[in-house]
Parts: structure tokens; C-alpha cells; sequence
């Protein structure tokens, strides 16, 4: 197939190189021209634009904002112009569900497929090819892209026939994560405040009933106080979650929880802590409980 | 050593077995006396009231609530005044905060020596010793009493050397799940208001960043929404998230998460849930939102 | 002055008829032509479209949301493109800050003046000239228009240089009408699980620290359960609280009460009760708490 | 009538001396015995033990608190020993509910009457007789006390048979004030952020719809910043919502602003605010926003 590949960030390089690894003909666009320079030496060739990109069968995106997103696909020299008819589009970012429901609509009104694919997984995963696509869209062009997804993950998982299904989920899965990072945060400054070490209330839940990548990396980081190496930070939580927020409003669904979440994030930014991982929500809540 | 064990339920039992198939010299009291029979077929003494019990060198107690344990305690025929000098105690139950710093203070003006020691972990667990120990208390008494700590569990976690700090972290560890359960409910309600099956959400999250027991048991009671046999009740979780607020009230510590927690239990309770699983708060998430 | 008047609805019309009755030389504008009659019969003039309406000195806007306002502003036949240099725009409506901020710079683009004035009042106090009227923007355009707003209204509070200061109040009004409601209905609900008659506590807060409208009106409809005529129904709490949050998530400020008020509206809303005033959270409240 | 009154402090004082003005044979007791001396001159007998001051017709007790109500009431020479049969307690203060149905429960043991009777206003409005009275109990008992009430208050409000109905309301009312205080502080974070003063915004509500001595009071505090002189402090606040979140627990009543409430007075008092007036939640909030 003649896929193009728009966005070689941290997450996207490596996606497309196994893309281009598998054997299929690979035009790739990056705003920053350079990063492609690699995948051109290894027979990938360089598109001056998305449009470019997307002249093929299959383009897939991977912007870092709504925002981006919206540029990529309606912008100047966008994709949606440049589609051809039937060809596919696959977005692999987190959009808010309103952003991919707004393009699904543009593509299904231009007679293109539309897959939603986020991923979970972190950079090495990518590049082992083990990340978790979470696909929704109509199922057969899910079926006609899935030996793509094949070659850059591990497992897909199919949500639905809306594209902003898996956007959702992925939203979900996130929101997940920030509670358990609160709720840690939360519980571990009682247990500080109680004279408990944090590194042994750390052993406990990680070696009892909460085993996983969530709990041990984002308990170990608030037990450490060690905040400084963001990978996520809190205009990201603030942004995912006031994202869930906003599918739920649009639905008639209250979250009582993610609200606390969402407060916490933004409470910890306006204190200062802007440039700091998203865990660090667990400082505040030990400041709130009179901790220095 | 010469061991009593007072509170043979579905936990005892096992817990009361494996000390004695070690070798023990058990002493054993339980209200209803027939559920001692086996154990008195196996060797072990049977004590007519719980002083009895308490007359060797280490008594165990695992009491249903705050208010038995204070029974066995300072009753008629309670512990307290049978303990000889010296004498160690082990409590096993998830006591509050209040009463374990009580129980603490009566010992140690008594000279006796105090564990709490809650456990984590079914049934099946106790009986195959693969029980969690949270141990908290004075170093040397732990010591005294791991040997028998060994012979019913797979790890013991040391957590201080106030008795009270391991109900703390035990409590710390119903709210952790508790949160985990809510936030499953709350997400799961706006997947289903989307039309994406719970089942499918269910298998993304615990088949990639949620793995471990507590996502698995309670995400597939609320996939199934089968709230009939409660492993845990509402009184219990509205009792659970009470104690833990009740000792961060105590530490000037605020609880916003245990805060929602317990409002979303005493809610399902309120309408007409008194009987079912602690997870039937995610079927009234679902009604919050909307869902039949 | 030449003044135009665009939005004759409840609260517009009696407005309108005032400027009138002063002695101005107005032009009105109406989607509904037929509600200008009465005042074309008393001497206004009625405009064919919004822009025409904008040609004099001053022109009023009411319209009933955010949608609205940005069609009469931008659209074809809208005011901005029709108001002459040094003209000034007042916008009577509760618009969100984002909105207004937006419209604010259009007009300074343009040249033209404009004055954010949301009011408060019911028509009855529309009609009487007894409205307060909340003014943000350049203090002497104010001044220019404040002998209109002497003739609408029984007080003007100038709340700062920029027009969305005044939206941003009007949004907290209605928050902390809000949350005066929620805190009727949450502790109403307590109170008749108590079995204390809902009229005898509504005596005691009105008739002691809580006098004033908010806790008379809304605290007789909620100990009445009457919430059949909706003043402001659920999708306006909805909407004001979350365009609240909105503005303070903009500058990092979280809103604990104001989240946990939007909950409650939207789950309101969910269950069933779209068509009932935004009272009518006291009502799932008393649910909540298992009252039939 | 032959009337005892235990507890002369800011409030009790001034009710003592108005019952005394209306020419009861009055018994008072105090323990700092001194501030008894000027009530003595006036002719009231003092007596040497709460035992001593119930032993007539009626006995009016105003406790601090729930500890020193139980002292009074059970200790060694306290009134239950000391009232006769058909003798009537009244007690003036803000107590729990649980504490409330305690003390009924052994008065109608002993054949006492007991009324519950909270009262609201400040020392100033005790002295002029213009408290508002809160009563709940048998009818018969309040009509027998109704004339002494009315030498002591504006207006008496009759909530229930059963006492510890006018004691929830009473914490009803100091939750509603707690709600108000929080909302004003969270919306005045927010209006500061945004460049408006304080005193504007005060000005916009108490001039409009939120006239009455709580915002009018509370409202020129958060505006001023000036907290040093508590009328009530965080464990005051700490206090009442606490103990109105645990009658309403008892009650399976979900209770949502309550607990933000609590969790807010709860973080003031752990950053360092103990001897602040309640209201320097407002502060918090601000600070929460990222405003110095």
C-alpha cells in the first residue's frame, strides 16, 4: 500500500519506521523537516506537505493538539482536500471526542474512510512495536488497515463504528490514570502525616493489589518527590480531563470525580508547579495536609 | 509457644489451621463454639470464653467490628485482665484508628505487648498461607511474633512501630480500591451513554495499564452489573471511607477523593442498594447519567 | 441620541419601551418583527435587519446566547460592519468571557466602543426601570451611555475597564444563586429524613440570616416541590456554571463548589427532568437520600 | 417559676440576666464562679453545683460544647441525679445530634422534660432580647417554657417533638452560612484573578440579591482580608459540618457541599490558619488560584 505519515514526534518516528520496515511505500511530512532525514536514508521519501502525504491509500496522523490536528486536516495544503476518493485516514493522537466527530463528518462527507487509533504504550514501546491501538470506525476499513496496525503494536482493540469512541476511551483511560495518581497522592499524605514512610506504603499497594505500570511509576515518583522529569504534565491533565469533562456535559453524564481531578491539576499549576510531571497533584495534597 | 486464637469466621478459621498444623500449642475461642470442633479434632484446646484464651504467650483476635473487638477486649471475660506480663497481642481485623491507638494505650499500661496486624487477601488465600501481613507495633514484638506471621502468609510488611499506623495503611488500601471501583463506574457510564460496550472498555483496561485483582473482580461485576453477592456491602464501605475521613479529620488532613467516595456510597445505600456489592455505585452512576 | 435596540424579547421589550419613553430617537430590531409593533406605534422606527439598526450612536444588544450574539455580531446584516467609527456597542446579555473578550476585540479593531452591561432583574423590574445594571469597559464610554442606563435601571456598578469583567460577575451571581440552591435542596433533603416539615425550616432561614430573594423564592419552590415553571430550567445551569469554569480554568482557578453544582444540574438533567426549573436539584437530592 | 441557668459565658450571661429582669426566682451556676457576682446583686442566688441550680421547675443549660454538656449532665453533681420528676431541662447550645438524642433518651428515662432549643444571634441581640429561638420536644413542654423563651428572644421557632430536631437545624443553618462563606471566597478567588476588586463585586451582590447579615458580615471579611478576630474558627466550622455530615451518615443522606466545605476548613487549618475566623477558607481559595 502507498501509506504517507504525517507527525515524527517522539511517538511517531518510530511508529513509521516500522511501517516503512514492513516493506509498504512510506511519504512522510514533518514540520521540522530534518527528523525525516533518517527515513528518507532507509527509502522513505519526504512530502513538502500533509497534502503530499495523503495523496496515497492510507495517511496516518499523529498531531500533538486538537489544534494541530485541525491544521494537518483543513489548513492550507491539508488532507482533506488532497484525499482521494475511498482512501483512509487514520489518526492516532488523543483528540477531544467534539474535534474527531467534527473530522469524521468532513471525511465521511468527502466519501474517505476514518479510523480514530490512539495508542497507549511509551516510546520504546513504539519501537518494539507494542503499543496498544485503540481503533473505532467503520469495521471494514478498520479490517482494511489492521495489517498496518499489526506491524506497530502489540493488540488491537476495536470500541466501535463512531470514530470518537476509541478518542473517548483513550480520554477514559487517562482519566483512569489521574485518578489513581490522586488517589495515591491523597492517601499517601495521611500516611506521611501518620509518620508512615512513603516507600513502605509504596511496597504495599504495588506488591498486594495494585501491580501495573500506573501505580509502580507514578507511586515511586510521589514517594520520591521527584517531579521534575515531566512525561506528562498538568496543562496535559488539565486538557484530558476538562476534554472528558466536555464529552460527559455533552452526553448528560456527571463526573463527580474527574471534576476533584481536574481542580487538583489546576489548583497545582496555579501554585507553581506548571512545568512539573502531573503526579506532582501528590505535593499538593501533602501541603494541603500542612506537610513541608 | 503457648497460642490463643479468638474469632474463627471464614478468615480465622484457615488462619487458626495453619498456626496450629505448625506445631503450636493453640488455644481456640469462637462465639458459636461448634466451629471449633475440627480444630479441636486436630489438637487444639478449646477456651470457654476469650480470657481463657489469652493465657499463654500470644493471643490472636480477629473480631467483625470495632465494637466486638472492644467486647473481647475489655468485657466480661475479656482479654485484658487474663493477659499475663509480657504477654503479646495480635489483632488481625481492619480496626479505625481511634480504637487501635485505645486498645494500644489499655496494653501498654497493662505491660503487655501490642500488634495490629490486618491481613489482605480471601479465604483461599488464608487457607494456602499466601496472606498479606500489615504489621505495625514495637520492633521487637513483631520479631517475637513473625515465626507465626510466616506460617499464615506469603509477606509481612512492616509499617511502624505505632499499631495503629498498619489499620491506617489498611484503610489507606480499601480507599485506594474504592476509588479504583468509583472511577471504573464513572468512566464505564459514559462509555455505555456512548454506545461503546462495557465489556469491550473492561478488556482495554485491564488488558493494558490496570492489570491486578481489583480492576479484574470489580470491573467485571460492573461489566456484568452483577451486584448479588456481595464480597463487601455498602455499610461496610461507607463504614471503611468513615474510619479513614474520621483519622484524617484527626490529622488535619482533607480527603477530597474519600469525600466523594463515601457520598457516592451512603447515596446507593439511600436508594434501596443496602444489600449488594460496594460496586453497585457504578449502577448508580449509570442512573445519574441517564441509563436504565 | 440615535439609538438602536436589537433582542425585543421578555426582558428586551420593557428596556426598549424605556429608552423610548425618555425621549430617544430609537430604531428596534426583532426576528419576530410582529413584537416591534407596539413600540413602532409609539414612535420608534423598526429596523429590516441588525446592521440597520446599528447605523446611530449607540446600539443595545439582548441576545438570548452566546450562538446568537455571535449572528447578530458577525453574520450577514450584523452590527459590526454596520456601526460607523466611534459608535458604541452594549451588550445587555450574561455572555461567557471567551465570547466576550472575542467580541471586545472586534470592536476595538473597528474603532467602535463597546460596553458589556449584563443586568439583573426580572421583567417586572424591566418594566419599572428597577433593573441593576453590571457595566464593564472604557470608563468614559460608560459615561456616555450611563444617562440610558439611568433611565433602564435603579443603580449601574462599573466593574472594570474590560467588558468581560462585568460577564464574569453575572456568571458568579448566578454561581452563588446556585449554590444557595444546591445548599437548600442538600440540607432540605437531610432535614425531611429527619422528619422536620420543609416549610418549618424554610421560616427559620428566611426569617433569620437569610432574607433577600434567592433564599425566598427558590426555598418556597423547593419546600413546595413545584418546580413546573421554569424561571431558569437545567440546561441554563448547565450552561452558566460550566461557562464559569470555563473562564477559571482559563486562569488557573479551580471552583470546588461550582463543580460539584454542574454535577448535580447535569445529573438533574439526565434524570429526567429537562422541562423543570434548575430548583429542581433539591428534588435529587431528596432522592439521593432514598425519599420517594 | 423557680428556674436554674448552668454556663454564664458571652451568650448565657445576658439570657440569665433578661430571665432574672422578668422576675424568676433564678439559680445560677458558672464555673469561674466570679461572673456570677453581678447577676447575685441582682438578686439571683448562686449556686455551688449544676446539681444545685436544677433542682426547681425548669434548668437552662448552655454548654460549650458536647464534652461539657455530658459533664453537666451526667457527671458527679450533675442535673440528671438532681432534677425532680416532671422538672424540664432546656439547653440552649449547638449540640450533635447523636449528643442530643443521648440526653432526651435519659431525661425520659427519669420522667424529665427536655427541650432542645439552640439559639441564634450574637451576645448584643441576647442582651436586647431579640434572639431567635430554636425549639424542639414535647408541645406541652415548649408552651410550658414558651414565656420564658419570650423574655429572651424575638421569635421561637417550633421544629419538631423531637429534640434533636432543632439541633440538625441549627447545624442546618451553619452549614447554609459555611456554603455561603465558601462560595463568596471561591468566586471572589476567581473575580480577583481577573482584575476585580473585591469591594466591587461585594458591593454587586450584598446591593442586589444577597442582602442579610452573612454575606453583609462575611462578605466585608473576604473583601478586607481581615480574619484575626474569629467569630467562629476552623474547628468551630471543622466541627459542625463534621458533626452534620455524621447525622446525615446516620440518616443515609448523601451530603456533596457539605464535605467540600469540610475538606476546605479542614486544608485552612492544616497551612497554618488555626486562630483565623472561618472565613480564611476565602483566603485559601485564593491562594489555590495563585494569588499571593
Amino acid at each position: 500500500m502507498k501509506i504517507g505519515f504525517i507527525g515524527l514526534g517522539k511517538m511517531g518516528y518510530p511508529v513509521a519506521e516500522n511501517i516503512l520496515n514492513a516493506g509498504h511505500d512510506l511519504s512522510v511530512y514533518n514540520r521540522t523537516a530534518a527528523k525525516a532525514d533518517p527515513l528518507k536514508d532507509a527509502g522513505a521519501s519526504v512530502a513538502s506537505n500533509p497534502a503530499e502525504a495523503a495523496a496515497g491509500d492510507v495517511v496516518f496522523t499523529m498531531p500533538f493538539s486538537d489544534d494541530h490536528m485541525d491544521e494537518v486536516m483543513f489548513g492550507d495544503g491539508g488532507i482533506l482536500a488532497a484525499m482521494k476518493p475511498g482512501a483512509i485516514h487514520v489518526c492516532m493522537s488523543t483528540l477531544s471526542v467534539v474535534t474527531a466527530d467534527r473530522i469524521t463528518q468532513a471525511h465521511t462527507d468527502a466519501g474517505h474512510g476514518y479510523v480514530a487509533a490512539p495508542v497507549m504504550g511509551r516510546p520504546e514501546m513504539a519501537a518494539a512495536a507494542k503499543l496498544f491501538v485503540l481503533a473505532a470506525g467503520n469495521a471494514k476499513t478498520i479490517e482494511t488497515v489492521q495489517p498496518i496496525f499489526d506491524v506497530i503494536g502489540q493488540r488491537t482493540f476495536v470500541l466501535g463504528d463512531r470514530p470518537s469512541q476509541s478518542n473517548l476511551i483513550k480520554l477514559c483511560l487517562n482519566f483512569m490514570a489521574a485518578s489513581a495518581i490522586n488517589s495515591m497522592g491523597e492517601s499517601m499524605a495521611l500516611a506521611r502525616k501518620c509518620g508512615i514512610e512513603p516507600d513502605a506504603y509504596l511496597e504495599v499497594f504495588t506488591g498486594t493489589i495494585f501491580p501495573g505500570v500506573v501505580y509502580q511509576t507514578y507511586g515511586k515518583i510521589i514517594a520520591d518527590e521527584n517531579y521534575d522529569s515531566p512525561g506528562a504534565d498538568l496543562d496535559l491533565g488539565i486538557k484530558d480531563v476538562g476534554q472528558l469533562i466536555e464529552a460527559a456535559t455533552a452526553q448528560t453524564v456527571p463526573m463527580p470525580i474527574a471534576s476533584v481531578l481536574h481542580n487538583n491539576f489546576v489548583m497545582a499549576k496555579a501554585r507553581g508547579n506548571a512545568d512539573k510531571d502531573w503526579a506532582v497533584v501528590a505535593k499538593l495534597m501533602a501541603e494541603n495536609a500542612g506537610i513541608e
